[in-house]
């Protein structure tokens, strides 16, 4: 696909979620229709979308009848079944592209591949079973955090080795999945980089967000972040050496370490992510009209912020609070249309003007 | 309806236009579901919407599955039939309430409620014939403009008169419908006010936005308006006075001509209003989050402005500059899904952010 797409087509979004409906009220705002893939039932997304196929990944004709309904494919999450992205690639393009998906669906190909960029990661060695933990653990040393190689996301396939007694005990947390050993990294506090990448190579980037987690899931986003001018411009340039090397289009998350010795690369995230939802308060074009611009072939929004933001996360009963956020001036709420209340379930979150 | 809706209910939408479309997607936002009536195919609205009931207003039964399956019912265009209201309210009620909509739905009985208030409005008289308008003329003179007492808007439905040679033409043009004869007024430029009003009664005003029209239709919305202190003030009582003597829940728009004497009412529109576009990229909660706070008995927005902006309609064929549009920092592309480009059919706007 060279031509932009022209408004009236549809975008045909893999994922329901949170993610998945703020990119479909995105792609409206240009006047694309969506049509969202869900295996699970009342999805978020498709309160917002023009279409819903309710289907598991499993089922090629689901897949098929999708992928033939749609003029480009993208998605909200990374952990799309290979096989499912191969029936859709049949009939039309997925973007961003499989490379993307390829590196960042697995922890132990994205630390390689990121090394291999000359980036700088913490310390991890493969850990298929547990002798190699323990050859893992003399090397590496504790404390560190053993994660499943694949399926883990907001803390979750994760163990803390405190010391080589935890061992046994984390080991057995990864219930026989492939894992990998993470060292331990000194770091004062964590950015990320939200940045995209035109089918043309174009590049944009939004200022740098510091992410304060609770509990393994991302709390808060502060923009500015507390970076100096050398290091936002390394955030920059880690981000353009990533997409570039990806040949990446759409919006990518890019989790930053700040140390004294400078960034390290936590993970990246092939899609719209949570530390960037203030964007849709602080930006011309939000992340989710870029990541869809981009696919579409459209010109990049240039990501120039007009106002200082605090997002906050609303995990589970948080929600509870929305009838006071509503009356703070300046804080926009964004709900995400959930049924239920969790533990640990985003229901929505809110971005705060602070200037 | 006394408590607060709860994330989660319908709202239902009579017109499935770009101003439900908008509305559905602020609904969205703080967690609300939309079901959307409307008679026509292929509504924009539909596309961003949880349920579409596509059938005419004098259908009984789709209006009462309508009504029966939503927590509230608003609407998009003030010209809904009667019968249609009754049968809904039936279930559930209508907000903004019938008084709004019977007053709005008449330019005469507009008119008269506005003179009631002790609003100054330009002179007007009814003229049920062609004998009423020559009489009218004889008292109001001439230039003046006959509109149609109903579904007149977009300067459908009105005929100038120059001299009273144009009786005859002019009393032709409204086919035999009940007018008025509105009198010429010298003003210099035209603001509106959007305004909400909470079930409790409180109210929120947003900044007055300065028009442009260009054949009859809206081209452009500018904030801050040329006003003075004054005027502004009066801008805001004008709107208060409107939506208290309503007992109005929602959004209204005002349309008021400056003049050298004070500020003149030319028209309401008991519902969110082309002219408050801007809010979408000036304000943190937007003309229509804004409605949907109101009829939801949700805390309003305070409608503080953090942005100059001007709104630029895309009318008809001006909507093939989206590709230039979407180019140009700070401005903001919205796009309403439409599949046909008619002339004089609103495709989009556009909003500046120039400060």
């Amino acid at each position: 696909m060279s031509d932009p797409l022209s408004s009236g087509a549809t975008i045909g979004i893999l994922g329901g979620g949170q993610l998945g409906r703020m990119l479909s009220v995105a792609a409206a705002r240009l006047g694309f229709k969506t049509h969202v893939f869900e295996p699970g039932g009342e999805p978020p997304a498709a309160q917002v979308a023009h279409r819903l196929t309710t289907a598991p990944y499993t089922d090629a004709d689901a897949l098929a009848r999708f992928a033939q309904s749609v003029d480009i494919v993208t998605y909200e999450f990374e952990n799309i079944p290979t096989s499912a992205l191969n029936i859709i690639e049949k009939y039309v393009q997925i973007r961003p592209g499989r490379e993307a998906l390829r590196v960042s669906q697995d922890r132990l190909s994205e630390k390689q591949f990121l090394q291999n960029l000359g980036l700088t990661v913490a310390p991890f060695a493969d850990v298929p079973d547990h002798d190699a933990l323990e050859k893992a653990v003399e090397t590496i040393g504790t404390p560190g955090i053993l994660k499943t190689r694949r399926f883990g996301y907001d803390g979750k396939g994760q163990a803390r080795l405190k010391t080589p007694q935890d061992i046994a005990p984390a080991w057995a947390d990864m219930a026989g999945q492939p894992a990998i050993l993470e060292g331990f990294v000194e770091f004062t506090h964590e950015v990320s980089v939200i940045a995209a990448r035109s089918p043309q190579g174009d590049i944009a980037c939004f200022d740098p967000g510091e992410n304060v987690h609770r509990d393994g899931i991302l709390h808060t986003t502060k923009v500015p972040a507390r970076l100096n001018a050398s290091m936002r411009t390394d955030a920059v340039l880690i981000a353009a050496k990533i997409l570039n090397a990806l040949e990446y289009v759409g919006v990518l998350g890019v989790e930053l370490f700040v140390t004294r010795a400078g960034l390290i690369v936590n993970e990246i995230a092939p899609r719209v992510h949570n530390s960037g939802h203030w964007t849709q308060n602080g930006c011309t074009v939000d992340q989710f009209e870029q990541h869809i611009r981009a696919l579409a072939g459209w010109p990049l929004g240039n990501g120039s912020r007009y106002a200082d933001v605090i997002m906050e996360n609303l995990i589970g009963a948080d929600v509870k609070q929305v009838a006071d956020l509503a009356k703070e001036p300046n804080c926009a709420v964004h709900l995400y249309g959930k049924s239920e209340t969790k533990p640990g379930r985003k229901m929505g979150h809110v971005n705060r003007i602070v200037k």
